[in-house]
């Protein structure tokens, strides 16, 4: 595609870039962007640059923050000896709203992923072996993706963390609550045979 | 969605003001950026700004253009007699990939539209008036989309072409070329038969 002007070929050429958008959505996004007023585009492309330039990580749990420590980690109510191992800041808001976890989190901004060029020194591996370093935690809880890419983060950090003398667990894997069996893929299926657990009934027997 | 960060917060906000993107989608984009580098996400945010800020329309067809008077419009060996009217550079794009067309182009900037707020003055139709006053214009061509907002374009840009005393036509609707007759809607199958034309043959006969 030639376009006839310079500036919509790079806008074109820049929002193709985003995850997921081709050269045909990016031009329905450039159109959309140029019907706009002219400040509510520079408040856009104002949003975007500060984020990554101004965005500031938690210096415990590596979540992204407004603080050097985030609300999770400064709050005197969690459980400091457990620590929830996540991908990126999408799986602490998604734990979070189940209101079942009261430890801490560890967030790794991404997982071990050889085709893409990411090894352990790109997530915040070291950071994680740092907390661990400092003391104090029991127990070390892996929620990464069931994908081969979590697996093998999973196996990494198992491995050291081992090494180091932690518990370590890792959140179950299953059907789904209301999930029907014919619905499961097989893999997960078989695997939820595998890792059956005792009947425990859902009360007093 | 409650995020840990203000800074990521109105990125998402921006970002799914985007056409076609919900605040998942725009989360996403919004880790993805974070995890480039910080020059690359500055072009990008750069790239969006200065379209806005800096577009220039080509002061005849209304184009999206580096230069006052765009390539087309320009270009001496076009037909100045031939206007094609449609709605955004997609459809010049589109059309000149045919390599059909050898007219000028009249670019609306979108079409009328009364549930989003867009009436005849918010498109370049005053644009098109003026070019038809300036005379040298034997026939406009309507191009817009099959619509109801594209036929009430039309509808009302015929008129006041007609008044002007301009030849209007239309692009062709009907069954695409390759298509098989089951495969297409009924309104479009129905209108293909109630705008039947000769049967020429594919040659001589």
């Amino acid at each position: 595609m030639l376009l006839s002007s310079t500036l919509l070929d790079q806008a074109v050429d820049q929002l193709a870039t985003l995850p997921g958008i081709g050269r045909r959505t990016a031009m329905r996004m450039a159109l959309d962007l140029l019907r706009r007023d002219v400040n509510e585009v520079a408040r856009f492309s104002e949003a975007v640059r500060r984020l990554r330039e101004e965005v500031v990580y938690c210096r415990e749990c590596c979540n992204i923050s407004d603080q050097p420590v985030c609300a999770i980690c400064g709050n005197p109510a969690r459980d400091r000896s457990l620590i929830c191992v996540v991908e990126d800041i999408r799986d602490v808001i998604a734990i979070e709203n189940t209101h079942q976890y009261k430890g801490l989190y560890h967030v790794l901004g991404g997982v071990i992923s050889p085709m893409d060029g990411v090894g352990p020194d790109n997530l915040h591996t070291k950071e994680l072996m740092g907390r661990i370093a400092q003391g104090g935690v029991r127990e070390v809880i892996l929620a990464l993706g069931a994908t081969l890419e979590g697996d093998t983060t999973s196996f990494f950090l198992d491995r050291k963390l081992a090494a180091a003398g932690i518990q370590v667990s890792m959140i179950a894997r299953g059907i789904s609550i209301g999930g029907d069996l014919d619905q499961v893929d097989e893999v997960t299926l078989g695997r939820s045979i595998t890792d059956r657990k005792p009947y425990q009934g859902s009360g007093a027997r």
